[in-house]
């Protein structure tokens, strides 16, 4: 990639990603206007906005323009050298086909391990370790959720001050569990990020859950047997025998006289499940024990040039540390399902890979659309013409390393480390939610337009694209990656800041969106009716 | 329908609904043991729970079975008299047919208008009135709301006391807006819905959106020029000139620098609409003016024989004073489709009756289930053996008016007074959600197996079917439609208690959900893909 050049405000700034690109991005604040002449002494035909792309050479109609080295369109009219290269110029190409692609073909070398990373976090009864100390309850079904809300108040009011250790109580609130098709095809995809989601290693084993009782997701069906195996010896006889070693409070139980009896029969279950919390504590634990979740949203121009390829750095770091790192939205990678399936670790891995993106593609033709339904009006304001150039952007998160496992949306790690594909729609909050059912303890979110997006389960590291955002949204933006374009910094030397500033969030260290308590909702991915 | 008679908590009681009926419900508490001799000298073959069915007469295999005077199954087997007619002794029928049903062919006789019945409510710059007065945030897309959430606290903590007349600040909250396919067919359904949902009359029409700026849901999207069309000219300047009326607070505006200058232009728009809610007083409206909405939830076989009669008694008596009232759950209805296309005002009524059934029929085909789909293990515990036979007690709180119009899913009333359908799921989340967009003014929800159910936009009315259930939550069901089984009230005396309770509510008085404070989350309805 050019380096771009920090100096006189005025100077033009392009940033081209390959030598073989006709197109490159034009990097200055608020954009160029025409008739600028850029360092190889093209003047520009007509104004340019900040992220957008300007062609570098004569474009004929029906010719490919390259960005990433990838044929991001193809011109829909002639464009000469110095225009404005706007997504109404652009034909969409044909998404890739998914036969005949290169599987395992190109599994990068293994990098030397790094060695003798650390944090600090809190070791679970499965092994698990988790970033934060949180009791989170969990419910079969929305009915419960007002009442789990008044508890949770009430819990945090009485009960949190006297377990100092824990660090917050949460609902694990949804809208799923009755008025859906639970036996409809897709319907396992809610049922078990619900399962999952309540495993989440920074709720340290202590799953405790609300049920209404004639709801349709019942309590053995989201939780069967064995899928709670942790310290069971440690346990009291606080369950019902019905469920086993499941800690569920049932509101439709002939026990519960009044409003209050069920109130305090989730606050005497809470409070069991605290102490245990309360005792736990931090230790050193190896960089392997990470499972970062990345993602981006309100992505632009940039996304591709500064903050994804820093966090793609970083990923690789955590790759050669041991630690898990996941990449998701399925929209965002189908256009360059060819470099993730020859770089996968295995061509079992690669066919996973193709399978997935071809439920997402019969998910969406069933509704009538396709891929290119994923950019918003704001990509497009960001200079972000289509899904390609999104994908190319988006994909480029993912590092170098090979891709070593495929997870469907909703399931949940199981041991495997290194770079893992989750199959998750682009919705940042169903994203999300899917990472955290995955067994995520420490999300890191990339944004070239700005969002205050945050979890109550997990720290959230939010990097922003464009120096711009990270100097106005200067007590949202954990990490300003704008600092590549600026040229005051390489994407090796942020990434290895990255990767730092995640060790140090793990321990303990507050991001932004903690320290506001900004919390984005669960979001289930449903694929089934509702009823 | 048999009357029930109290006594004897040993004596039998058995319900049935029609003379040509095959089967009765036992109405006992804990049901009726093997061998218990009923009044008409039939002998029970086993034991019989509490709202099961008892087979009246011996039902040969394939023969029909009957309740409501409906067909609610065939016999899957031979069935003794006294035998208990269980969930699986049945096979359900086929759905009817939507073609040549009747048309508008038994409107109902116009009953006599009630006269002077009122409620104190609030009335609007539109015309409509509301029940309570509250100030709702709407927004354009999940990512705002954890910023959405920190103001409203601000706001309640600081403004709120200032302004005694409003009664609660509140957040519309939704997972839609970004992530989405939104020009999918099916996406205008929770776009409308957000729109509507903002519109509702408790909100005195003070409008104010809070928007990201790069999502999919542009603010002129959600609410484009002219949905607000109330008192212009009592507004100040305080709207950007680009959203014309539209009061609209965008995150991504480069006039934020921080996240305190966010929350700040939040509260300062707040303040505003808070200003002009605290002027509203209650007045004297007539009784024409509630909208109500009717949903069942945790239904059990009691449902179409205590609450949902008694609701549909009120039902008429709230048509016959001129206020509009809303029945909905297409998969509810779907098995008695002819009764309401007979009962319709028109033959263009009860085409958009077929149409929206048809619709309905569609999207769960599409997703490889059908109306079976709906029943849950609860309903199944409480005697509904089936669809068929839920759908019948389900109806039967809609009462006997004839139907005056149809709503599709997210729709707004139009001035429409009368008993209205509006197509909603029968999700309680959903379709509540649904029922506020229509404009929703004051909600009765009947309930067999006990929810907790609430809403922070609109009082809900809580009504239990059973004795037993509104001893135990004496606290959160407003209204004990048991008394009706237990020969205490007839329907017509409790749907006249319940009338009159309606108008109280509508004029103040708190609900149990209310006094808790139980709030259930807005649930949209998005029948297209997420991306």
């Amino acid at each position: 990639m050019n380096q771009a050049i920090n100096g006189d405000p005025l100077a033009p700034i392009i940033i081209r990603m390959h030598p073989s690109d006709n197109v490159a991005v034009v990097a200055n604040d608020g954009g160029l206007p025409a008739g600028t002449s850029l360092p190889d002494g093209l003047a520009l035909q007509e104004k340019i906005p900040q992220g957008h792309k300007v062609a570098l050479i004569d474009i004929k109609q029906d010719e490919a323009v390259r960005r990433y080295n990838v044929i991001i369109g193809y011109a829909k009219e002639d464009i000469k050298a110095g225009s404005w290269i706007h997504e109404t110029r652009l034909r969409l190409p044909e998404p890739p086909a998914l036969e005949h692609l290169p599987m395992a073909t190109a599994i990068p070398p293994v990098e030397p391990a790094l060695e003798g990373y650390t944090f600090e976090g809190f070791r679970n009864p499965d092994g698990s370790v988790g970033t934060r100390n949180i009791l989170a309850i969990s419910s079969t079904v929305q009915c419960v959720s007002g009442v789990i809300e008044f508890a949770v108040k009430r819990i945090k009011d009485d009960l949190l001050p006297k377990f100092p250790n824990v660090n917050d109580v949460i609902s694990l609130e949804h809208t799923y569990g009755c008025g859906v098709a639970i036996d409809a095809p897709g319907a396992e995809v809610p049922i078990r990020t619900l399962r999952h989601l309540a495993q989440n290693p920074n709720f340290g084993g202590e799953v405790m859950v609300v049920s209404l009782g004639c709801e349709k997701l019942q309590p053995e069906r989201m939780m069967p047997a064995g899928t709670i195996e942790i310290h069971r010896e440690q346990r009291g006889t606080i369950n019902d025998a019905r469920w086993g070693d499941l800690d569920v409070v049932c509101l439709q139980d002939k026990e519960h006289v009044g409003f209050d009896s069920m109130i305090e029969h989730i606050m005497r279950q809470a409070e069991q499940h605290l102490h245990r919390l309360n005792a736990r504590r931090r230790e050193t634990v190896p960089a392997s024990e990470l499972i970062v979740g990345m993602q981006c949203g309100g992505s632009d121009a940039f996304s591709g040039i500064t903050a994804n390829p820093v966090l793609g750095f970083a990923s690789d770091l955590l790759v050669r540390a041991g630690a898990t790192v996941m990449f998701s939205e399925v929209t965002e990678v189908r256009d360059g399902i060819a470099q993730l399936t020859s770089r996968a670790a295995s061509p079992a891995v690669a066919q996973q890979l193709i399978d997935q993106m071809k439920w997402f593609d019969n998910y969406l033709a069933r509704g009538g659309v396709d891929r290119s339904a994923n950019t918003s009006p704001g990509n497009k304001k960001g200079g972000l013409s289509n899904i390609v150039e999104k994908a190319m952007g988006s994909i480029s998160k993912s590092g170098t390393a090979p891709i070593a496992g495929v997870l469907g949306p909703g399931e949940k790690l199981n041991g495997q480390r290194g770079l893992i594909f989750n199959a998750s729609p682009a919705s940042d909050f169903i994203c999300g939610t899917l990472q955290l059912a995955a067994g995520m303890n420490l999300h890191i979110f990339t944004t070239g337009r700005g969002t205050p997006y945050g979890l109550a389960q997990c720290p959230v590291i939010k990097v922003a694209t464009r120096s711009d955002l990270a100097r106005r949204w200067h007590d949202l933006m954990d990490v300003n990656a704008g600092r590549v374009a600026d040229g005051e910094q390489t994407i090796e030397s942020l990434g290895w800041e990255l990767f730092h500033l995640i060790l140090e969030v793990a321990s303990g260290k507050q991001t932004w969106a903690e320290h506001w308590k900004l919390h984005n909702s669960l979001a289930l991915f449903n694929p089934a009716p509702v009823t």
